[in-house]
């Protein structure tokens, strides 16, 4: 079978063999961003069309192609909700005289204004399995961080941050990046910037203080990035802290997780990193149930 | 006399008579983000070299002119202070060989991480005889909105909020501002942003709530802008609402003053609006008691 992770920037294509295992894989900067309205087709073409002649698999894709911005918008599903409500909801879209199927976001309305997620649901369906029954609390850090609560092998509901966007907008167009200059990550201005994040006085004042601590030369300019950092995840952190998990089970990219792994650690829970590639597990969970080609 | 009002992005003149009041006025886009280095003493000539030719009164001059990146630097002065305090640390730079004046900032190191102002120092000695004796709360909204701890006719303390700012930096870099299309300010909106920061979750996560309202078209994309700004704004308000003033003196620009004046009537709170020509009433208070030009 062929599965497809396809984001806002990227194009992750994996043939999978039956038992799941990769047998070839094609990565390309084709990212719905990238490509326009009609181009999706020929894309995916030049990217997996002779793994398609040979396979008589099914082709499942996940992410923001099911975006309203992507090949077909698919509808969100609401949470709670499990593999089986996703699996009776994926999305058929034509393409070579066959159908291929496109995974639905998920929407949580739980908690009076919705939150959304687009691809993050295939990677938990990656690790459900891994994480087994009873309650679990999973980060998913990123541009746009998820906390997802996680019963019984159901997506119970998530809240969404958006720490990486804010730190990138700040870093480059406000007034805070100006002091900033290029400089490796200093996990002790990481921490002060959690620190200050337990403080009285809000994210918006914590944020002036990325500035006065540059000028006063508190923090060096080459640390002032590492800072605001440790500010904004704190802040996250600080939100999620609710109690109820002891474990947070971290699932994101390799620079990314362990950032989160260790501001955990420092903000006393106990952190453990879920395999990056649960996405193409998601994607076989999903998809091994679905019809060939011929069918 | 003649003093200056001169910031980061305009330069405002005023020429007084000995009672205080504006006998001319010039304006120019000359901010210090405008002129580099060596070209403030030329600006000054060009808007004011003429009044200083009739006028044997002190030139004194406030706002970012005496930052770092401006015409010298003067040193923040620490809080508590008075106009007493400012006055015996004006700094005097060279200019037609005769000294003319800076107000130099304050500095608020009374929480730990300092906080800073420059300028809005300036209009506050303009208001300080309005407000009397006692303890009085003022705000300064803006780009960076000041909340200032008044005692006594001396500010106590001070806090900045980035608000503004980061309204900006949102609505034009980051992906909330794809949703928003131009619209009308919408009081309703705006409403519901303060009340959405009232609730759970912190402000990294409402602030991805401002992208799925307008997903689902429960705002408008006309009306986000002002979600988010009522939003942002709710933020501020909720951490300056310390319950110990019943009122807040409001002393800012014409558009953004009555803005925040309503946000605090929803929030439960008095406000005053102040006098917005502050700036000149303070530099005139300040500029009294200076020497003229040849003594």
């Amino acid at each position: 079978m062929i599965v497809i992770d396809w984001g806002t920037s990227s194009f992750r294509a994996y043939r999978l063999a039956e038992d799941g295992s990769v047998r070839e894989r094609r990565e390309a900067p084709l990212g719905i961003l990238q490509l326009k309205g009609p181009h999706f087709a020929g894309a995916l073409e030049s990217q997996v069309g002779h793994w398609e002649a040979e396979d008589d698999g099914p082709v499942l894709m996940s992410g923001m192609i099911g975006s309203r911005q992507g090949w077909a918008e698919a509808p969100y599903v609401e949470c709670p909700a499990g593999a089986d409500d996703i699996v009776g909801r994926l999305m058929p879209v034509e393409w070579r005289k066959r159908k291929l199927w496109i995974v639905p976001g998920l929407v949580d309305r739980t908690r009076g204004v919705p939150d959304v997620m687009r691809g993050e649901e295939t990677q938990l369906f990656g690790v459900l399995e891994t994480l087994g029954q009873g309650s679990h609390l999973v980060c998913l850090p990123g541009t746009h961080s998820k906390w997802v609560r996680v019963e019984n092998g159901r997506i119970a509901g998530f809240r969404t941050h958006m720490t990486g966007e804010v730190f990138a907008v700040l870093k480059q167009h406000s007034i805070l990046g100006r002091l900033m200059s290029i400089g490796a990550d200093d996990d002790a201005a990481f921490g002060e910037g959690m620190v200050r994040a337990s403080e009285a006085g809000g994210l918006l004042h914590h944020l002036f203080g990325v500035r006065t601590r540059g000028l006063f030369e508190e923090v060096p300019a080459t640390s002032l990035a590492s800072y605001l950092s440790g500010l904004l995840i704190g802040h996250e952190l600080a939100q999620e802290a609710d109690g109820t998990a002891r474990v947070v089970h971290v699932l994101g990219a390799p620079q990314l997780a362990p950032l989160y792994a260790r501001a955990l650690a420092r903000s006393g829970r106990e952190a453990v990193i879920l395999d990056a590639d649960a996405a193409v597990i998601g994607l076989y969970r999903l998809a091994r149930n679905l019809p060939r080609k011929n069918v």
